[in-house]
């Protein structure tokens, strides 16, 4: 090293360094933490990748054009919070690791408060299309034990990857909620889910276009699932086979949370009994572990 | 560690690799290292900090605000980059320490094109209101040997804090353009710079507010200094006895920068005679160091 990469790495490191001191007075011990790990992780990716003042000008015009196209509808910076993957590391970190608790995945801008109550073995798909698909399973503790009266809610887009939401008719459909019984069981009729892209028309996507992927997410089942004394799970399920388990653009897909959506035979009975009108559909079985609630100690210790 | 300890770092470093060879078929091979840092990078600060999903919803709404303020005449990204030192560190990365050439520091938003040209010795001031400061100096290259016409932008704000620019009424004062005579010297009558805050009535200014800093920056005099042959230098020269050197918010001040700028007894004598209305003057001495172009091989080298 010559003296003028000695002089070099010391200039870089001291500018860090001042820029992490000046949030020293923060009054608010969490935010100083925040913006000072910021700060240590910003100016090593700059240093690391040592990014030019062409590249600088980039970003600022990248999210520049990421802010404009945001308002109240359109949400361009989580998506490209999603496609980072930041998302779901946020998920990831804040729903940690309890046994064999059912894993999270990433929420998604399309849950709906107060969709409509179903009993158990009922149709969630309001009219929805899409080849019908008999969802059934357990909720149960980390010991096994059946959770009974735990609140399920789902939701999922219909054959053409639209949820309810995007349509402007202000339809209901693919949504509901339901409780599981005195053994933990549930069961309804959804739809077997199908892929669809990210909204990909914006910066996100001619991002997503230039580095070589995919907007797609691979198909899935929302399922958000409560009960008094477990930690809320946020999930989904994911269809075995699909070819975009692999490629998911928002990274959602775990392996525990793939399951078998089989495929049943033409006329095949189905588990009710009720009649399918074009005689195709599958059935599927979730069985979700449920976290203990984390007690104001553990989260204190964190 | 427990089990569950150890399969929550397993799933938090499997994400992150995930997400690093979404990147891997980015034709072009800069961007894909700039994206695979970034990921790595932005990874480890949400683990090194365990952001909380109610922390990343209020960073959404703050970035979302900077976007929305931003507009042709208002870059609150820039500002920014600014205050987390990011613009700085970028020009310390692009402008490497070469022996005793002088440091570059931000450009800032004020610079414009086509400033008129003033003779050496003239006055930039253009009816700008402030003290006069002669400022003086030479421009070598880092073996001390002149460097003859050599372009030299200065740009100012005036006593209030306020450049040309600032004002409505299209008004040119406190710029100009000068080159170094056959002996590289030059010379100017400018003003003696004044503090002044970055625009902070919006998210960056209530960002500051939050954890405590200031939106000053510390007085300074802008120079661009171009000749062939020779890196371009980006620069500001600061005030030795200014009480904001060390809180300056863009962090663009560098001791070596720091200099006398000597008030001068009433009605001293000024270097050309000229004759100081109020009888209150002040001067300062600036000799550059340019540093040599770097050649295509050193650039690719990097």
């Amino acid at each position: 090293m010559t003296a003028s990469d000695l002089e070099q790495t010391r200039r870089e490191q001291e500018l860090t360094e001042r820029v992490v001191a000046s949030f020293a007075e923060c009054p608010d011990p969490r935010l100083r933490l925040i913006m000072q790990s910021l700060t240590r992780h910003l100016h090593a990716f700059l240093r690391d990748v040592r990014l030019t003042e062409e590249e600088w000008q980039t970003a600022i015009d990248f999210v520049t054009a990421v802010g404009h196209i945001t308002d109240d509808r359109r949400q361009e910076f989580i998506l490209l919070s999603d496609v980072l993957g930041a998302s779901m590391q946020t998920v990831t970190v804040n729903n940690e690791a309890c046994g064999d608790a059912t894993e999270a995945t990433v929420f998604g801008p399309f849950f709906v408060e107060d969709a409509p109550e179903v009993a158990i073995g009922e149709d969630i798909s309001g009219g929805a299309a899409g080849e019908p698909c008999w969802v059934e399973g357990t909720v149960a503790d980390t010991d096994g034990n059946p959770v009974p009266g735990a609140r399920i809610e789902v939701w999922e887009a219909d054959e053409d990857g639209f949820y309810d939401v995007q349509y402007d008719d202000k339809r209901v459909a693919a949504r509901a909620h339901l409780f599981t019984n005195a053994q933990g069981r549930y069961a309804f009729w959804g739809l077997r889910p199908t892929p669809y892209p990210i909204p990909h028309d914006g910066p996100v996507g001619r991002m997503l276009d230039k580095v070589g992927r995919s907007p797609m997410r691979a198909s899935h089942l929302h399922f958000m699932v409560s009960a008094e004394g477990y930690r809320k799970l946020v999930t989904h399920i994911f269809v075995r086979g699909d070819e975009l388990l692999d490629s998911d653009t928002v990274f959602g897909v775990r392996p525990s949370l793939v399951k078998d959506f089989a495929t049943q035979a033409p006329n095949a009975p189905t588990p009710d009994g009720r009649d399918v009108s074009n005689g195709a559909w599958s059935r599927v079985r979730f069985d979700i572990r449920l976290a203990p609630q984390r007690t104001e100690f553990e989260i204190a210790d964190q």
